[in-house]
């Protein structure tokens, strides 16, 4: 059987090595340009393979937004304390029921440092703050809320402060700026950048990972890294066989956020032994705050009922969409509220009347579900409280100005964009653990080929995922470049078990 | 690093070989008794390893009840047609999204074979009917209703049939019985069983799977099973370290189903390279329908909605159940239909009053939120429709008698029981695959360490588990024993990638 993503190659049968470095990093997006950078800062040798022409991965397909709190510059500015506390438990909770409790800790204490770094590489911030709720700012400001910190139950436990430190930029799409800023860095300190370079599995000496395959030029070659491997491949979006296998809910959704997310690196990490965790967990989101009046709306499930405090951060609520029954959900607005949605969004309008009755029954639903919903949301929204969902009072608008509109998102039609949380299980260094918790010598991850600060789709706010590829990226960097280089291809390490 | 269940010990570093077999079968429940019974017939020499003292596993605390159609004698003594097709179709509706085609079709063809198997081996079937909503008999009859077959939507797709055949047995807990058959079939077939041995680690010769490493009278013992490895270890739902990892949702329910389902298979079978899907899919019931005029009631969520069609399985509804938020649910029952629950299942009456707006102020919820929800209830169930939630008519009754009480279901205190349905991928033959669908020579799955006819928590229906560890049992033996014997310890075979 050849080597391949499934099957490492023993470094006994490696013919000839081809190159050798001290680190070899896989994937030219946000994680891996941290990681070679701190890695060839720290001394080692690095050579970076990066399957696509250039770099950017689904980094520079993001707006640049980077989850950082305890009280930045811009917070500051615009009138917000925070804490590192405050966002070590907005970090726990946004974690869900399996999060780790070291990462987030760790993030939370280094933030604001982490923040400096990014400054120091070239990263613009304007420290300039826009209210309200925006995916990401058009205007060339830095600061948003990009979270759920003011919906419940998250501003219960933790103090809210507006957290989306995004790179200083006019228009949608700071995230290629972010990378071309990393990548310069990374060239500068003499990373040996090779693209259109397809790594094709893992080469292992006996426990260790000793280097990679890697397609080039027609060519398979052999990579010594003395140090380690660290595997930036991204999530798998994109890989429709993984999705089916371990994420099933994710797959009936129509727009992965990817450029070679394929799970190659899940997938070659898993084959030498690196435990994968939390892999049917996914971000989902569909833009139905645009325009931003719409974010008045109240939503319903096809049995007419709310399911959720629609203030929430956008993904957390599409998410909770995902979870109702029927395939579809209804987003009601009012005269005073409605705005046609944004065309690309493919959100239609199902049912218009001069009450919600009339709505109830255009929509061919039974008397009394969505307009008795109605009558107790309005009812309640009067004396701005939710007391069903927690909803914020100021995002409790009574919806009473005739017409009223009920706009269909269809889980298979409408835009719902996403991309996967689980991954490789790692330590907060950046190794990536086998199934008992015990480093895999010689291997590290980081990015979503890890699962990181974010791996809960209800708990997802944006910047973390960017926030945990840039700084878990950077550890991953560091430790790789101190580890104690292996033995040249030395003999396995197993004991040997004998009977007696 | 010494060998364990998350690294196999490499067979060149076995120094003494203590037995050996053509295929040994790890665990003594349902699956592995089916898997050694049909190995030793077909001619191997099969060693049973089982780490208790003696057969059971987690069939062993079932009802000994087992997913049967096609038109059995039992159904067709009751006045019941079924056909294969049907069968098969509700198989796969009840699979869920990634359900398993080629294993739904190859059961749904053989189910009637497989239930003449059954009664050869000694397994008593009545052949009585028992109408109504029963969990398991506790007569001797020995037919019943055991899914969602009369429930939406499976009853829209898949022509209705009771398929839960049960050993004819007096009381509860048929599964003793049944595994005791087959023990004895076991060992009138001369399988070698060995109890007290726990199996540590697997053994491998490259890719393939060589035997196995187990602890006895304090010892360590390597043996070689030259066609096979067969893991019959059930799943992991007393490993509290693997649910957190794979499936948190399931971690915080109280009542594991199992004996020492510690998911080592699983881990065994990843480190041999196999693909383990759908961990994070499980199993789970409170036992609400007993007394069953409880049966009758609604079930509401803390927002006062309702939330699935309550005719539906019980694991069906009580998995919908665990997705609702708040931590808890209440069943609303009226003075007709009201029962004391079951003492074990630690359901408590939450609110009483002589209305069902009495029933909401007791509980602290907004007015017009229950009591709206039950006024829909109830004025469609006089008609005996539910357009919301296609409860079938038959249990669509008016709950107007007062007083009206709500029972409330907490989900950490509550009794839920629960086990676990993700595990080692598996093709129909029981060959374990690795990631990228290859068998992984010499390795063999079946029951809950495998992903098999049962692998999503919202279709499952009672008998399935127990018709695919027996079925499926059954398909592994023989696979194995029918394995081509490797070459006693070859080489690793796999190919040299050589660069230019």
């Amino acid at each position: 059987m050849k080597a391949s993503l499934h099957h490492p190659l023993q470094a006994a049968d490696v013919i000839q090595w081809d190159h050798h470095c001290d680190v070899a990093v896989v994937g030219f997006g946000a994680a891996g340009a941290c990681a070679a950078l701190e890695a060839a800062r720290a001394g080692a040798s690095v050579t970076l393979f990066e399957m696509a022409g250039g770099s950017g991965g689904a980094s520079a397909l993001s707006g640049g937004e980077i989850y950082i709190g305890g009280g930045s510059d811009a917070q500051t500015a615009a009138g917000f304390s925070d804490s590192a506390e405050a966002l070590e438990t907005y970090l726990q909770m946004a974690g869900g029921p399996d999060a780790d409790a070291d990462k987030c800790a760790l993030y939370a204490r280094n933030s604001l440092d982490h923040y400096q770094w990014l400054k120091d590489q070239g990263v613009p911030y304007k420290g300039t703050y826009v209210p309200g709720k925006v995916i990401e700012p058009t205007t060339d400001d830095t600061l948003i809320w990009s979270g759920s910190e003011l919906a419940w139950p998250f501003r219960e436990q933790a103090a809210p402060a507006p957290r989306g430190h995004v790179i200083q930029h006019e228009g949608w799409g700071g995230g290629r700026k972010l990378v071309d800023i990393l990548e310069a860095r990374t060239v500068e300190a003499g990373v040996d950048v090779q693209c259109n370079a397809r790594v094709t599995a893992l080469i292992m000496d006996g426990r260790a990972v000793a280097g990679l395959v890697v397609r080039q030029d027609g060519q398979e070659r052999c990579i010594r890294a003395t140090r380690g491997v660290i595997l930036c491949t991204g999530g798998f979006c994109m890989n429709e066989d993984m999705l089916r296998r371990y994420a099933p809910h994710a797959a009936k959704l129509n727009d992965p956020i990817g450029v070679n997310d394929n799970g190659s690196g899940i997938e070659m990490g898993m084959a030498a032994g690196g435990d994968a965790i939390h892999l049917d967990e996914f971000f989902s989101t569909c833009p139905w705050i645009m325009p931003d009046s719409l974010a008045q709306g109240v939503f319903v499930n096809v049995a007419g009922n709310r399911f959720i405090g629609e203030d929430a951060y956008h993904g957390r609520v599409s998410r909770t969409m995902l979870d109702q029954p029927g395939g579809h959900v209804y987003l009601l607005v009012d005269n005073a509220t409605f705005a046609q949605p944004l065309d690309i969004a493919r959100i239609e309008i199902a049912a218009v009347g001069e009450s919600w009755e009339e709505v109830e029954a255009e929509l061919g639903m039974e008397p009394e579900t969505l307009s008795a919903t109605m009558r107790v949301y309005n009812r309640n929204a009067a004396q701005g409280r939710d007391p069903l969902f927690h909803r914020g009072p100021e995002f409790m608008t009574p919806l009473v100005e005739a017409p009223f509109a009920a706009l269909k998102l269809d889980f298979s039609t409408s835009y719902f964009s996403f991309f996967t949380l689980g991954g490789l299980n790692t330590a907060p260094t950046g190794e990536v653990l086998d199934r008992g918790g015990i480093p895999v010598p010689g291997l590290y991850a980081a990015g979503r080929a890890s699962c990181g600060l974010p791996r809960w789709g209800h708990g997802y706010s944006s910047g973390m995922s960017l926030a945990d590829c840039t700084f878990f990226g950077r550890q991953a960097g560091l430790s790789a470049a101190r580890n104690e280089p292996a033995d040249a291809v030395s003999n396995r390490s197993i004991d040997v078990v004998s009977a007696e």
